[in-house]
């Protein structure tokens, strides 16, 4: 069968022949119809992020996936059943993490990352997973459903951030997303059920379709190089929530002025090292005397999964088609994963329903 | 009366003669018994911290105080009743956060606060306060009820780094206090109860009192000048709690070194601006991969009071006595306010049971 791989000795993926897996006892075999691109499969490629799975040479890409079950191979599934798949997995046979249902929030030595780090991806024709990490999507949905992934990390960052309100009365009103990226532009779907005034940063002229995007959601397009972060709250207003999904490490500490009292911070990127001056007293005692949080968050368990499913099915009807700016078949891999060809969210198509 | 205030013109304070107060309908005649004197109340006397009330050209200090019903005023107190006072009063009659009891999570102009900011403090032969800011004390604990109010904050914050590790399943073994001041030392007191292993981090040489209450809660000294606070996780052992309570501005980034995965670090120092270089990069990548997450905490309400009636009564009984090694009459004010002298905490006395 079909997969998209990249060699260890390449820096760009292409298309490779591998053997179709069989599914293990508790195993099921799924059929992939779709598996989106994003940010963390570039750095995976160009080797800033992740490693290939131990004795591989090479690493089948691919997290963010949606397909139907082929062979339900006894578990509670039935062929024909739309899935899609969680990313973690625990080393080793099973771990404390991986029995409650929360690989999200394992150490770094008790879980690989399928597509990412140490397990190989979903960007083939068929994958097998064990059925626990599959959670079942309705067919209506099925077409968009890749986008359950970079969802479900949003709904556990959101989470987490209310979960870090919670020993007070916490009524937030507005919030920001910092980044118009894929993700930034789903949060801020996630965002609009539940804030009344949202806000999106980014840093693009228009005409551009992810403020086109960001406005059609009701939300205010920021343009960062006119507002700094740091102004947000003066320019705009003071932000109950904000999601860093930028993985720029300034906005870590700028996210903190652009709270407002009792508000919280969800960071999401992912940078490298960088160090640079911070007014560390005033950001130090800012967090104190206004009772601000940061909150640090990665990857998503089959609960926030679920939770995505929800939020992907309640958005309206014309968001994913004006995030899915690109449709691929694995032939034209190049192309998918050419970043400069101006997409806002590209897929990689092996089937349909 | 006697009280101890600081004069506008003055950098100390000293006895002055006020009236007697008159309880308001709704307020409570309490006759002081004790006052502590805490680093808030040197930043107040210093200018650095707090203002002086409207108007005022005296500031009575003092907010960490135990009393006793003079007059009960037709509440629910009756005379004779042992009570701590809370430290915020809403600014104007009332506001949301003074009905729902939190007006530790009010904004800056919410709130005013008794002997540190724009409220005349407890440090006088008496004081009134409305009855909803009275907490009562059992009389067994009279005595070191001053304390209640210091470990309000504790609790309050230890609260809140609670609540933000709810939304999983956070099992804690080992936490860390920074500072081993009188809030640190009470802090890792309270700690005690809830974590399996317990360290304190000074920079005081041996012997020494506060190294002598560390081990004697079996807890571990560490020597900051010996080990630095980002080198913690390697030294000794990943935190999954770290409580800052130094109010030195880079304590705030080395506490996220410091954490274990999903830990998370409690800021209650109040430090003043300070420019630093910092490998934001890395801290901002380290809080996302290993969902670690920073509280800023300031003050308590009533609840965070009683859970520190509770502490303080379950405490071991040579605990008070080693950490108050000052018990000053108002006449020798002078003497309670010289922080050369070595003592760990410090109480003004005015009257006794």
């Amino acid at each position: 069968m079909r997969a998209v791989a990249v060699h260890e000795d390449e820096d760009r993926p292409r298309v490779i022949r591998i053997p179709k897996p069989e599914p293990a006892p508790g195993e099921v075999l799924v059929k992939i119809l779709r598996v989106g691109i994003d940010g963390t499969d570039h750095h995976v490629i160009e080797g800033r992020h992740g490693e290939f799975p131990e004795d591989a040479s090479t690493f089948v890409l691919g997290h963010e996936a949606v397909g139907v079950v082929a062979d339900a191979n006894g578990t509670e599934f039935a062929a024909g059943d739309v899935v899609v798949p969680t990313v973690r997995r625990p080393v080793g046979a099973s771990n404390e993490y991986a029995e409650r249902n929360e690989l999200d929030m394992a150490p770094a030595d008790a879980y690989v990352e399928c597509g990412i780090s140490g397990a190989q991806g979903f960007m083939a024709e068929y994958v097998t997973a064990p059925a626990e990490y599959l959670v079942p999507v309705p067919r209506s949905i099925a077409e968009y459903a890749f986008l359950v992934e970079p969802i479900s990390n949003a709904e556990k960052a959101i989470d987490h951030a209310f979960a870090s309100r919670s020993a007070f009365e916490w009524t937030p009103e507005c919030a920001t997303v910092l980044g118009n990226g894929p993700l930034g532009l789903l949060t801020l779907a996630v965002l609009e059920r539940r804030f009344q005034r949202t806000y999106c940063v980014g840093r693009r002229d228009r005409p551009d379709p992810t403020i086109d995007v960001i406005e059609r959601l009701g939300a205010t397009y920021v343009d960062s190089r006119e507002t700094a972060v740091s102004d947000l709250a003066d320019e705009y207003e003071p932000m109950d929530l904000v999601y860093e999904a930028t993985g720029y490490a300034k906005h870590a500490f700028e996210t903190v002025d652009a709270l407002a009292p009792n508000g919280v911070g969800a960071l999401l990127g992912i940078p490298e090292a960088w160090t640079f001056d911070v007014d560390g007293g005033r950001l130090h005692r800012d967090l104190v005397m206004e009772n601000k949080a940061l909150i640090g968050s990665v990857n998503s368990s089959v609960p926030h999964f679920e939770a995505a499913i929800e939020s992907l099915d309640s958005f309206p009807e014309w968001l994913p088609e004006a995030l899915i700016t690109g449709v691929y078949s694995p032939t034209s891999v190049e192309e998918a994963f050419d970043g400069d060809r101006g997409d806002v969210k590209v897929v990689v198509e092996f089937d349909c329903l």
